[in-house]
């Protein structure tokens, strides 16, 4: 297979993404959505909102970065954030997925999407860091205007919230507050449990 | 209202380009796609066919114009590429959606954007022109893996075909090489009309 045959068989095979549903609605709660449009939402949001960021990040780079970082869900399957039974597989479920699915391009252009992955799932520079505020932060706001539905759904509770976060306050102290307030509220209305 | 009270109701806004459906079916033809879906998708293309730009093209101006290409049918609505009474009004219509949908940012940001987004509808930069491509790949790609069904749905023409993609070779020699093979491949198969 030709250059070029390698990169259109993987454009068709991540397809496949718009097809797995996450547990976060839309923001009218009209339906939940798919990876494929989580995805366009946060890349946009790296370049709206990297003026809250406390450390520079190259935006650029942490646009591609979640573009792609769920694409190993197209073998792995998405893990929902609060689900500690699927949590004790994951890491092992999608690296395999990662050899697969970037295994398909050109080596150069796979060892590339590979690395950003790695560094993407590593949360430790001031990029993987962004990307990683923005992937919570989203479904957070989509969640909080379409009434707190998925955190009722699933009994979650301010801990596991917190938990999850606990690396927002050092990406960015402004977003931190803001998203502190709104689980504040939710925990108020009922729908986050306040333990 | 803060700036980031002004770009928080922006990003919930946008969430309205996930329920914009396209005339583009999924790869295995389940379902049409949305506008989210589809910027998400050649974003990711645009890093992935660089090489193929006959001028060199700034990849992340690129990735952030094919993201917010489309945010102007939230007010306008999708206008399918071969539906002629459209087009007539497509111009105004979107014209005035971009006054408001950037309007809800922050100045400088919304400034930006609406110059990125007059950038590629005038469709004569280097970076403009490869979005364009893209625009119009991905849609023939998912549509000949699907087997031509909106083609064959709309009783499309190789005129009308050629006529939108009248820039493309002159933007990639390669990948409208590759566009010819497969309108050629559903000319033969009858899913569009030879005239």
């Amino acid at each position: 297979m030709n250059r070029l045959e390698k990169q259109l068989q993987f454009i068709l095979e991540i397809d496949k993404v718009k097809k797995i549903i996450r547990q976060t609605p839309l923001s009218d709660a009209s339906r939940k959505e798919n990876d494929a449009e989580h995805s366009w939402h946060i890349a946009l949001m790296a370049y709206l909102l990297q003026e809250y960021a406390e450390e520079p990040v190259e935006v650029s780079k942490v646009m591609l970065m979640v573009l792609i970082h769920d694409l190993v869900e197209i073998d792995a399957g998405d893990t929902y954030a609060y689900d500690e039974e699927g949590a004790k597989t994951k890491d092992e479920r999608e690296r395999k997925a990662a050899d697969h699915i970037f295994g398909m391009l050109p080596e150069d252009q796979g060892m590339y999407l590979k690395a950003l992955w790695e560094e993407f799932e590593a949360y430790e520079t001031a990029e993987a860091k962004y990307a990683h505020l923005l992937d919570n932060f989203q479904p957070l706001l989509l969640n909080d205007a379409a009434g707190g539905i998925s955190w009722t759904e699933h009994q979650v509770k301010k801990s596991q919230i917190y938990k999850r976060n606990e690396k927002v306050e050092e990406t960015s102290a402004t977003i931190w507050k803001c998203m502190q307030d709104k689980i504040d509220k939710h925990i108020q209305a009922g729908h986050v449990l306040d333990e």
